[in-house]
């Protein structure tokens, strides 16, 4: 089932695809979810960030199988950073290089601690794209990346939630200004979404909305203002945003 | 004028108090709030954390005046884990030893984003005291801090807002069952407040109820479960909550 935001004359409304209508839900992360009576045509909908979460959260060095040996890591996103497909993303003012980052995004249906890796399907609403954009310069002199992730529009998420997606090994692209610069899959994870969610909630809770970052294998390009960031997931569709 | 967070059988209300009356508000975050036509006696109120962040920040390293050698930094707490005055706080489970860590709290009352000195006072909606609540033995493996700062409870927040304080020299006391462990001043702060939200609003927005805690001078006490934490600070009250 395709699951999404779209902004009506009504306000934002939680909604679930049907052909070519986005039909109002009563609740977006309730399984028993029931279809409302108001509807709006796929064609033309402004679709906003499919969720809003309390907590986003990035994995670290999660860019491939040499990441293994390190411990997992990770960081938090502002939910203020947090915008949907075709909002954009502002670069600049940002001190030094920045770049976009395609990965696979997790979205989380229900309250999630202490997991073991055989609870973790039941804790994921769905999938969504993330675009993790970085002011890489800011790494080397902040390691914990506050000053490097949480930039207005530095979290551009969409443009909708896929709840039936197998995440081990979906292709991703990244295109700015409609060239590819990367293209990899979720098979080059160096921790797959499951033990991501397991070390996660170890630590934290996890809720209804959150979105986790799973990582960019290589999925990453240089980006700077004036240009239009794409990533594409297959299984899902192409984020899109602009840069300013 | 002291502001909060009330839980009534129309659930939670923002209020103000007047005597010995919490009296309902239009918009905690409203300049122009209005003194709405209900109103709930202050003896025996249920209070609840007085604001409901987006962002919660903690300054990191700014517990001396030494750590003024070091260049600002900021981790960032998940909202999931704020809580309000006489909430449990979750030690068990947690690995490692875990301390408390009295704080003045900022809460923002408008949008701040890449602020002058001088424009500080104007995004303040006032203070509260913090507790920032850390698995101590965390920060060694994680130098995110995601491991140490996020448990469930760590970050007890209230019991009120005060919106008339002079944040450069107040005492901050820590209680653990009863007995004083620590006890110091905002003036022991390597940045002070106004700097402090310089630097953040650099690198992210902040906006109405986001929390910045803005270091433990020297305000810290182990804590295991079953015990009471207490924070005084001078000005604002005290915020009590036991650890489990």
């Amino acid at each position: 089932m395709r699951l999404g935001r779209v902004w009506t004359p009504n306000g934002p409304r939680p909604v679930a695809q049907d052909g070519d209508r986005w039909v109002v839900v009563s609740d977006l992360y309730d399984p028993d979810r029931r279809l409302l009576d108001e509807w709006y045509p796929v064609q033309g909908a402004e679709l906003l960030a499919p969720c809003e979460p309390y907590v986003v959260m990035g994995m670290a060095h999660n860019s491939g199988p040499g990441d293994r040996a390190l411990a997992p890591q990770a960081f938090s996103k502002s939910t203020r950073s947090v915008v949907g497909p075709g909002a954009p993303v502002a670069l600049s003012g940002v001190d030094g290089a920045t770049a976009v980052e395609g990965e696979l995004a997790v979205v989380i249906g229900r309250r999630a601690r202490r997991l073991t890796i055989d609870e973790v399907p039941d804790v994921i609403l769905g999938w969504t794209i993330g675009n993790d954009v970085t002011a890489v310069d800011q790494i080397a002199l902040d390691d914990k990346m506050t000053q490097a992730k949480n930039g207005d529009g530095f979290t551009p998420i969409g443009p909708w939630i896929e709840t039936d997606l197998d995440p081990s090994d979906v292709e991703i692209v990244v295109d700015v200004d409609g060239v590819t610069q990367a293209r990899s899959s979720t098979a080059g994870l160096a921790w797959n979404v499951a033990e991501q969610l397991v070390y996660l909630t170890q630590h934290l809770t996890l809720g209804p909305g959150d979105v986790v970052l799973t990582g960019a294998p290589g999925t990453t390009a240089a980006a700077r203002p004036g240009q239009r960031a794409r990533v594409s997931i297959a299984g899902i569709g192409t984020l899109e945003n602009p840069t300013v």
